[in-house]
């Protein structure tokens, strides 16, 4: 497989502020290529540093990218660094000069006398055209490698990067096919996962397998690559069946859909409504459940009951009842469940109340929470207990709740 | 100066989806301290890439921080890494495999064998402690350099770097004080905002002035650097005062603080509560307000009320009115916050109704939204017309009802 590495120029990146955001269209495009990205580097307007990462890059990648730093100013030093890494030299060409001149002219501006760097070239380079801004991009061939400049502002490097690049980038590259399989898991932590999955995907180089988790929520994401369409079909057939295997009903998605999708995709085929009753969510629940267009077709609203004289207030639940189990029960889990289910007329309704923390008010310790669900076949509860701080609390918790309505309505 | 390099670990954050924002938070943290970052690199799981890395970037810094692979899968490399990188060895320590399962024991659960991992540390280097995480971090000096290897989830390596990093850099650093403001201000855009403030703050280069905006919330950080607090005080106090003016009652806080937890003060310090009714923005408003800790001190709950029946149902809203006016009107708008206030018995309420794309339900254009507010001294109504996605239109509009409610209880 071809590596590439992507250097981003310029100080400005090295900012609080500011992200490389070019490097994620160029991974994106090489990936489709089948070009991995093995490293990325921001470096700012410095030509020594920057002559040092092109050396370091072309160590580690056989197409090295570098982003910025094409500009007229002295700060635009990446034409400079490249050359000096390469040990090659910088030369004016006049047809360069030219069509600056000449784009200027169309413009009715004149050509600042700065620009001229812009038609320098590095010895044995090409110059790719720029149809949206002045700076010409390079393509630079070195032994079997390629180093390419590219300008900075993202309508720029995209245009050159497709119309420019694109095609060239193919030929170097042998055919291959991709398939990819994007799995999300509930109900287990980042650990646990991987001492049982392990087993499977680490005998496997190809298909790549990368897991991310976060509060409560984690994704794999398998890739394999062939040089057929069946090659790559039957590499991730070897990993994707038997992960899907082990995991069993703790995988909710296999194509990459979030929990809130899945659960409004079974409601909305039954035809079935879902309401809510927050306490420690305080309406991240019902917020997760409406990001999705679409779904007041299955989501009819709910209650944020907050306060103890609340829950009893909107929802009817005896307050001898909290008294006895205090707010954080499952007792008042159900009858919060209940009490949506039965003020709204959904088909079913989930509740969550717990303690977020940093302090507990019931004297139950922070992190424990009750999920409540309600629907025609009668009433559940779940414990958990929960780690993180409060927002990861209260994310663990609401993906929980979802993930019970998920498996109720399987 | 001090130099630094960032090196972010993680195959995930070389995919087309992922970028690496804990530099930014340690760019900032760094910038502060007067640390100038020289580098960042993103490496994937790949011990002998990181390895290289970590030497390149011993090279260039003084302090070469790293962020993630300190997990406890196989896929974790960064102390391996690091180790072979300074030639040293990882040595088990007993003692942070007990507070590990310790930290298992608290929170019922059995550790995994894989964890084990978690307790090797670079000989010569130093734990630092993990208050949010199971993964330690490791602060390891080479000769007059520094190597950090902190957690990658961004609320363990912000509450490490603030706890054990912060002070043991300050006092590598060369004497400085550093005087801060940042404002935040709701109801402008960003281009609106900079041309008011730009005549002000562009004249100077010490404070530095940076301007972010997110869905209708902009922050203004200004950082003056000098030799003593009172040239520090002095440098602020040229552009701080003239911008505070020009913001006026749009400036909602001067020392960071979030509009929620704006409100939030208010509220307690005259002993009001609030209730909401929430229509599209599906709970978001009620999360907003919960994630402050102590919240229920002045907040009480409120209702979503997604669909037309559950707004009749729920706060009583005669059907007749919203046949008349549509559901995204001013008219529902007031009447879901008095339904909510009467229901609640809260002080004040707020409501939220509006089409948040990508269809609209009721024929107003996509980005309409009316926000209500009810309170002992009557009604009111503001209507906007929001851009963005989805997102975009319900965190602006509920940035706006928690605007809305700032400027009432002002």
């Amino acid at each position: 497989m071809l590596n590439s590495e992507i250097i981003a120029v310029g100080s400005e990146m090295l900012t609080p502020q500011r992200v490389d955001t070019n490097s994620l269209y160029l991974t994106d495009q090489l990936n489709a290529l089948g070009i991995e990205v093995r490293r990325k580097v921001v470096v700012g307007d410095d030509r020594a540093l920057l002559a040092d990462a092109v050396r370091q890059a072309l160590q580690n990648a056989q197409i090295v990218i570098l982003t910025g730093g094409l500009g007229p100013t002295e700060d635009d030093v990446t034409r400079d660094a490249v050359a000096d890494a390469l040990g090659r030299k910088l030369i004016l060409r006049p047809e360069l000069i030219e069509q600056l001149e000449e784009r200027f002219r169309r413009l009715n501006r004149k050509m600042a006398e700065n620009n001229r760097r812009q038609g320098l070239l590095i010895d044995g380079g090409e110059a790719l055209p720029n149809t949206r801004g002045t700076a010409p991009g390079q393509w630079v061939e070195v032994d079997d490698r390629v180093v390419l400049l590219l300008p900075g502002p993202p309508h720029e490097l995209k245009a050159m990067f497709a119309n420019e690049c694109l095609k060239r980038l193919e030929r170097r590259v042998p055919p291959q096919v991709i398939r990819t399989r994007f799995f999300r898991v509930a109900g287990m932590g980042e650990s646990d996962l991987d001492q049982l999955i392990a087993p499977v995907y680490s005998k496997f180089a190809n298909p790549t397998t990368t897991i991310l988790a976060a509060a409560g929520d984690i994704q794999i994401h398998l890739r394999a690559r062939g040089e057929t369409e069946d090659e790559a079909e039957r590499l991730l057939n070897e990993v994707a069946p038997p992960i899907e295997a082990l995991l069993a009903d703790r995988l909710y998605s296999d194509n990459g859909d979030s929990l809130e999708v899945v659960v409004g995709k079974r409601l909305r085929a039954r035809g079935e409504t879902l309401s809510v009753a927050e306490s420690c969510t305080g309406g991240m629940l019902g917020e997760r459940i409406t990001s999705v267009p679409g779904s007041s077709d299955y989501f009819v609203g709910g209650f944020l009951v907050y306060r103890d004289a609340i829950k009893t207030g909107l929802l009817g639940i005896d307050p001898a009842l909290i008294a006895a189990h205090t707010a954080v029960s499952a007792e008042v889990a159900q009858a919060m469940a209940e009490g949506a289910r039965a003020r709204t007329g959904s088909t079913y309704a989930v509740s969550v109340t717990g303690e977020a923390g940093p302090e507990s008010s019931t004297g139950a310790p922070v992190g424990t929470a009750f999920i409540g669900f309600a629907g025609p076949s009668g009433s559940e509860t779940s414990r958990l207990n929960l780690f993180g701080d409060r927002s990861g609390i209260r994310n663990r918790a609401t993906n929980s709740a979802l993930d019970l309505v998920r498996r109720k309505i399987d």
